[in-house]
């Protein structure tokens, strides 16, 4: 297993919000997204990508901008953080690498969060954005959706509400651990509780609460995607880390997916912590993940 | 006076940090560095701008990058924040927007933060970056200084320190809303009190402590230019609001300034709070600023 000074920065990162938290149990919101939104500083600067804020039908987006991408294509990227904390800009490196690897512009939405607007506002936010992608010309097989945590969830419910609008759905969906199970069932919740550095049991119960708020269920397949039929999903890229709570929640959609006859890829990466990607530029298990979820994107969007 | 939408913005944000401040009187470090992180909010992503990451002589930077901007030019940026809280993440944005402005490159540190490296931690790490921009073969004359509040002060220090140390100088200082009274003796500091929405006493007084440490003094020149001769100081251009306690720090400099021969050029902007260009392309008056300094710095840079 991993264990070097790149993968310590994350670990370490993760233990001082965890330590934080528990030395404040009554710490307010806003103290803990701005908290979270530390996580930008785990990547590099991606060179050669500039940015530029978008009003994407409502939704209040950045497009993040490799040298040389095309206009006719795009990913929708949906940051995690339990659709509740995080922003477009704890991961706007992250959607950099991953635009210069894949050669694609981020569409890197700053969906509306909970508990303000529960479920079903992200969910709306990142529908309105996809519309606004349509209406600017782009072709639904030239767009991807991609997402971490909360928001692979996100980035996969959106091509699963699509499908059953009788849309035509996006080409190709990657989830970087991907938080799908809202009842808090998975094994590895367990079982990799004591590796893990920032999911523990309180913590998904606690998003999961925000994010479906009093009208959401979490046995619903558009906020819990182990419920829903997968069939006719577009190829799917999922990475998981072999430290996280949340593994089991890509190998258990990855197993019914598959099942449906979706062309799966699943990639679990010993040694990791949530969202290693996190660490591009300075770790090679995250240069490796978003390398990988690239190169899937570039064959599948047609570049 | 100025009151409208975009200014209000700015005054909301600083208040809901005077309110979280007053209402956790114990706010530890890392959550008041958190907290004031928020201020590259305020701005739009710069278009056409680049970034990444580089060590420059040991101090943690970033390039920022505007497109077409000439290899043998660089603006050296120094944030603000009393040199104890934010970073050049924080600044990222306005150092984009001066970039732009310039039609230069920017080298926007990271300089260590006070208490932990009280002074002269950050005048020594402006010096090492200033003398890796030499190293990297660009020239005195092809070089400029700028800054906001504390980093306004490091920006006229650091030419100081080097006209002091009988070195070539940068050819240009910049400095929005420079703090250097580190006495708390200004005029303003009474009679704007009303209208600031961030900088009160106690929060100078707080900064100043760190900053000094057990060793600095309040009247080194050093630390306070307010001391220093400042002959032979190449031409400043100097910006503060109507509406802020600090406002006649740079009404002192420039005039002391002016009595030693140099050329200030002094900005007051009526309606404005502390670093009113974060509002960068969000606020005419930000961006008259942005684009005045850039106008200077082209000027002074034979651009």
């Amino acid at each position: 297993m991993t264990n070097d000074a790149r993968t310590d920065t994350l670990r370490d990162l993760y233990e001082s919000w965890a330590k934080r938290a528990a030395a404040n149990p009554t710490m307010d919101l806003a103290t803990m997204r701005d908290m979270y939104e530390e996580s930008h500083l785990l990547a590099t600067e991606p060179e050669g990508i500039t940015y530029r804020n978008v009003d994407a039908n409502g939704v209040s987006a950045m497009w993040v901008i490799p040298e040389g991408a095309p206009d006719d294509a795009a990913i929708i990227y949906t940051h995690g953080g339990g659709c509740s904390i995080m922003s477009m800009h704890s991961h706007r490196k992250l959607a950099g690498h991953l635009a210069k690897a894949a050669g694609v512009k981020v569409l890197n939405l700053d969906y509306r969060l909970a508990p303000e607007h529960p479920y079903p506002a992200q969910l709306d936010d990142a529908q309105a954005a996809y519309r606004w992608l349509l209406e600017q010309g782009i072709d639904p097989q030239r767009i991807a959706t991609a997402g971490d945590s909360a928001g692979g969830n996100l980035a996969t419910t959106l091509v699963l509400a699509l499908r059953d609008a009788g849309e035509q759905t996006p080409a190709a969906i990657v989830g970087f651990s991907p938080w799908y199970d809202m009842e808090h069932k998975g094994r590895t919740l367990e079982s990799n509780a004591a590796t893990d550095a920032l999911v523990q049991r309180p913590v998904v119960e606690m998003m999961a609460q925000m994010f479906l708020g009093e009208n959401g269920s979490p046995t619903d397949p558009l906020t819990n995607p182990l419920y829903a039929d997968p069939t006719g999903l577009p190829p799917m890229y999922l990475t998981a880390g072999g430290y996280e709570t949340l593994q089991d929640n890509a190998e258990r959609f990855a197993d019914l997916a598959r099942n449906a006859g979706v062309d799966v890829t699943l990639e679990i990466t010993p040694g990791m912590q949530h969202v290693f990607p996190f660490m591009a530029g300075h770790s090679p298990e995250a240069d490796a993940a978003i390398t990988a979820a690239g190169n899937f994107l570039r064959r599948h969007l047609g570049l």
